[in-house]
């Protein structure tokens, strides 16, 4: 979580997401959307596939759009959409980096391989759904 | 290659992109795929990412799409495009899989850990890219 947050943070093309049009993060939008991505982790470990899992889905993609970015948490002044090449490319680092977390939880390393790929195989599921909003009528 | 062949060979919903609309698989289709796909692993291995290899990245894109899926290879009768949560969702079992045949090289463990890594970046990188002729104007 953290180093996510601060390999966003180390990124100006990343943070000015969060930012003014002068370039001052909105830390009141940051700590908001760091809860929901807290939630967004340990749901993605534990949560059943089910409706409300996807209805949360679609959701979370039009908060990363211009349909939704901005207005959950009020933070008019930052830029109102996430281009979709972002949200696909983020798939490597939140997999590649999540290993050495799951690493320490004193599993046996096939253990740790299979939660490894098991979150591999959801994200990247995840964001074949967070596409949807995206994707031009009957491409999706 | 065979392997992932067979996978889509095993799954009805995945083959019927190389079929009829009766259900009957275009051999010359799929072969000509095949070479192109063959193709396609050692440019993902061995390609710099110069302009050139930008220019066939959108290529690919337009062939998985209504734009030119069909038309090089005059497959009329097949449909006419891959969704996008397909080719999104490729990125896992083509990275999962991989490994097995990296680790058959004689590198060291840690080597092929590396290429490993370097296929899944490339690979996540080029669905982010071919995402492109998808995307609603101005999303992408």
């Amino acid at each position: 979580m953290n180093l996510w947050y601060g390999f966003v943070g180390s990124h100006p093309h990343l943070i000015r997401y969060f930012a003014s049009p002068g370039g001052e993060p909105n830390t009141g939008y940051l700590e908001r959307v760091r809860e929901r991505f807290k939630r967004w982790i340990l749901d993605t470990c534990r949560r059943p596939y089910d409706q409300q899992w996807l209805d949360y889905q679609q959701e979370i993609a039009l908060r990363h759009t211009r349909a939704k970015k901005n207005q959950t948490d009020g933070a008019e002044e930052t830029p109102e959409h996430i281009p979709l090449r972002y949200v696909i490319a983020f798939v490597y680092p939140i997999t590649a980096t999540i290993k050495q977390f799951l690493a320490k939880g004193g599993h046996a390393t096939d253990e740790v391989e299979k939660m490894h790929d098991a979150w591999f195989k959801s994200v990247t599921l995840q964001v074949a759904l967070w596409s949807q909003p995206y994707t031009k009528e009957g491409d999706f």
